[in-house]
């Protein structure tokens, strides 16, 4: 009998995080089909992944309330199916039990919860994966440019980087499933190869990004020129209210912004815009307006409207993350993993955005490497 | 230096014939860049197709319409840059010399019609396309079922059929860029096989049906489970008018439905809706609205509106198909040609509607056939 | 103290009738504000039309399912918040106890219920509106021309009819919330104005004819001339799957296509297509597309998707106009009211279809008889 | 005989400006319908308005460019139809000799530009109407709060505000077109008033805001509480790159969040972007997302998309306020007039912002002074 695997959540009382443990719950006890889980799906399922049923969870969080009431109030919200918290409220009170406060720590503190963790439930590894709300951007700073400079200035990292370093020092792969700094240092870089520790990010390919990511190439493969893509996003609920700073919503659209400029063969006139909605709850809207030019200089225009819950679409790739990325610890994969750019809008060590070529990718490695 | 190839048009008098001879002389006379054309695309731009310069064209249509008239009511109607019909007169009217009337032709009439074309020009080939208003849809009858048989029904059949029936008979290679009848008994596939000519077909994939190509894979990769899939088209000009019939309109619904089918791996409900609405002239708007079922059962929509001028999004698909043929036909494809699945809502010989597969599908196939 | 006022709902088991009566008890319960009740706002608030909370129900429907149950299956489908169906359940049963079978009674035995109805409540008035499924649209027959010769055939007539009938001979005010046949032939025309009752129709304007009905306006404002106008309307449950009949969809389109002819100035190219998706539920998303011609001829396009929910948008309407008719029989109207247009997508006795200026008449008229 | 009137034009060479001559020249030599007029309408067109063949054009500006030239710049971007300047170029050309320079001039030289104007083509009146570009928002300076400080301190006024005064003083009613100041100073306000002036603005209502303006009044008709309003405009042209700067787009934001807040009962989470998309040339697409909530807390979601052409909607307005300005004048109105807020986003001296309100209140008032 293998180990069990442990998923730690930093922003673990968070929306994506709650859909999460509820889902793997969910999920664990028959009661729902998993939709949205790539990781299920042919070839994946025939390969030597940690199962969902495997998972145990832990996170940290600034904030205390507890989980089966979070949980509640998105069955409220239309995220989760009314009735189903109360059903796996066991599942969801151990993990609340594995929620540790990270208000006032140091990166020792919070790499000893990692630790703990993992000795106290006798853990194969654990899978330290970003759920937290999205940061200011981050201005370089030549102090975070080795892994020696870093370890002395190691507390004026940004909190994301300080959740990435503690994950490395405890031994864990990391994922940034946010926008956030995270391990995107050269310094951290450094220490994940040094420790034979494979990472991946950044920022979860939940919606209007997925769309693009199949749009663009379309456009590109019928040679038809793109001339301008503009983006207009409504959000609610938590993660709107975070975006709606602008310093934080800069970052968000920074990443999304990847997508064209790799895929498209002639530049954009590109913007993406991100608006609080606070009536809007836990779901988003996105419209994208596209004008292209055809065969002798036709102009046509591709609109869409995506109306999504951001963490109903967020958790299942949390939990296909975790086990993607507990196997590539496992077949001894270190540094960033280039062939989980499926997942994320702006992918550590890869250019590639479409997403059919990113899947064959996925897949190509993934065969391989079981 | 190698003899011209030719491009035989049924319904050479039509917008998208009049596109496509008015953008190839445009071309030439190197006004305007290959905007559209996939063939003018890397990895194709460097193998041995036929050059767009070397296409000569003819074609069969029932009205008598010049050329040059017509092109010119298409620039007032957006479809051509205003100036460029006068620029390429000269093309306009050596096309239109070679347009032959069809009306009341039997077949051997059509097929002379063909030889004459090549032997006058010295053509290596001649590739035929179908871009003729759509028929109603066929009823199967034992008569076509195999050569034999049909031969001796052949004035019996529809007039899109009698057409590739020509083309073969002629020695042509033979499109069909509509959802008609054409080519798809199994009386002509024996001849085509027989005569040792490929074919490829059918109904262009300009439209609605290029972005469902593109967005039901990523529906599929993301195990996301689409419920409904609702389209609606308002088409304006000659294409509407004629897709007004509602049998017609049934023929062509019936091969925009080809994608989900083969796409997504549950059942989907269904519609699609043709409408014509005459004040739209040459363009065209589609609106698609999905639902679909993520984690946990939540529901989410996406909606997109396509604005496009379906002329200028076929022409330069006409040309890279004429190409492509020109190649199958020297390189000793014969039959359905499964790898042009890529310019098709419906592609004969091929289950596969994922844009990008079929893409790579394509380029595998022309550079090894290279 | 004055008698309660009964309201009789025609198809008192379906979706229509069930958020209504829960409705009006959640609002005498004091749990819900009016919202969507123009009756309770002002100049009307002040008017003394009889009060929701002195409402009583009853109906008839051909179905058995009871109404706890109904009110229970709508929550789910998140029509009713959830929780509601029970907070009012008295009044449901309450409610259930009046709604008689339909099935097999003749006319006589119809009128009977409703006398019935009245006399053991104690009732002012019963006003009887018809929320039942649409009927396929019907033939005029000569027979229904007098109240003479439609007497004598009177068990030839469409059900709606029947009831609208039953309701006169019985004395009651009658409204006609569907597009049916119903109350809208000479005979009963001539009977209700022999027998003093006022009515009221046809068919409830919830969604897509709402907004059309304040934007066709704003173009003849603006003397901005429309092209073309297309609606698609995509229709859950049940109100989709009765409309999937195409006899019954026509008439729904018939009457959804008043507004324009009487609006625009000029003729416009105008379609209305209904279809059923299953998925949608107690769903409906309205896609309108319009063209329209500015100064110079300049060709413009307003979209617009409306996705309601009918049963939300009709029960006040229904509450509105139940208290609206048991006025309108107060002060002695008689024969149709046109003053409600206002309610209406094919208003009988009226052409206004401005909602501004149907809402202008609606405040003079009740301001005025009261 | 009556003297003909002038319409001075305050940025004369600009998009509005240009197809504001265009057209009225075209209306006189009868190659068009007065499309989009609404003075051209009845009641209107029995009133004593002067008629646009009597109108005399002039203006100032900043830029040489000249007409001719910018009207077969429309023409090309789909404005204006081709062959229409040429048809109109003497007209063009007169109204180029008559557009001043700006640059530099003192408010004196303003005024006197206008006195020039009007005695040299013996004109019965002036209108000046601001359709220049939007300046940044102002911020209130006690300066101008009385007509005697305003004087002493007249240069440092917006150069909107400089245009309004000059106006003024050389006799002549004011419209500002624009969300600009303008006339908006109490200091100018008296000096219209003391010199028997009426004056309107402003911020033409020509396309989304039209739309909200009979929108929003549908929601409050029918009792369903609007609980977000979000709008995206993607702007072309010299419009949206003036308004790519965050100062105007401000302004105009603000002009265009008038209406809510004047038309629903309750408040609401409103906001405006603007963004600046250079390829939609002289063209604009806005796309509004309302989210409302109806009978017993139903969530429901109205959005819309509308692509117009702002010069094609605004010009027609522009010859309309031409047209009322002058019969203010000539019935003796003076101060703002606001019985014109039919045509405003912004409408000074008025809080009706429902189309159809603001259209009954013009024709009384028309029909009434005349």
């Amino acid at each position: 009998v293998t180990a069990p695997t442990g998923v730690w959540l930093v922003g673990g009382r968070g929306s994506v995080a709650v859909t999460t443990i509820t889902g793997a719950a969910a999920l664990r006890a028959g009661l729902t089909a998993p939709t949205g889980c790539v990781s299920a799906t042919e070839p994946f399922v025939s390969l030597p992944l940690p199962p969902v049923q495997s998972l145990v969870f832990g996170g940290h969080d600034i904030t205390q309330s507890d989980l089966p009431k979070r949980a509640e109030k998105l069955a409220d919200g239309g995220v989760l199916p009314p009735g189903l918290p109360g059903l796996v409220r066991d599942e969801l009170l151990a993990a609340d039990a594995e929620i540790r406060p990270a208000e006032g720590k140091d990166i020792d503190a919070l790499t000893a919860d990692l630790v703990s963790f993992r000795e106290r439930h006798g853990l194969a590894r654990v899978v330290v994966i970003n759920v937290a709300s999205t940061e200011p951007r981050y201005r370089p700073d030549p102090a975070h440019a080795s892994w020696e400079s870093l370890r002395r200035h190691r507390e004026s990292l940004p909190d994301s980087s300080r959740y990435a370093c503690a994950a490395l020092l405890a031994g864990c792969p990391y994922v940034d499933f946010t926008p956030s700094t995270g391990i995107r240092l050269p310094g951290l870089d450094e220490l994940a190869r040094a420790r034979g520790l494979p990472y991946a990010g950044s920022d979860g390919k939940t919606g209007e990004t997925l769309v693009k990511s199949v749009l663009a190439p379309m456009f590109t493969r019928r040679a038809l020129r793109v001339r301008s893509w503009s983006g207009t996003n409504l959000l609610g609920g938590g993660d709107g209210a975070n975006l709606a700073d602008p310093a934080r919503a800069a970052a968000k659209a920074g990443s999304k912004a990847r997508v064209l400029g790799d895929v498209l063969a002639d530049p954009v006139e590109e913007s993406v815009h991100i608006q609080h909605v606070a009536d809007l709850g836990e779901w988003k809207t996105a419209w994208d307006h596209v004008t292209f030019e055809g065969f002798l200089g036709a102009r046509m225009t591709l609109q869409f409207t995506w109306q999504g819950c951001d963490s109903a679409l967020a958790a299942p790739l949390v939990l296909d993350l975790a086990r993607f990325m507990a196997f590539a610890h496992q077949v001894g994969a270190r540094g960033p993993v280039p062939e989980l750019a499926f997942f994320f809008k702006d992918p550590i060590g890869s250019t590639e955005h479409s997403l059919e070529r990113q899947y064959a990718e996925l897949v190509r490695w993934a065969v391989e490497a079981a």
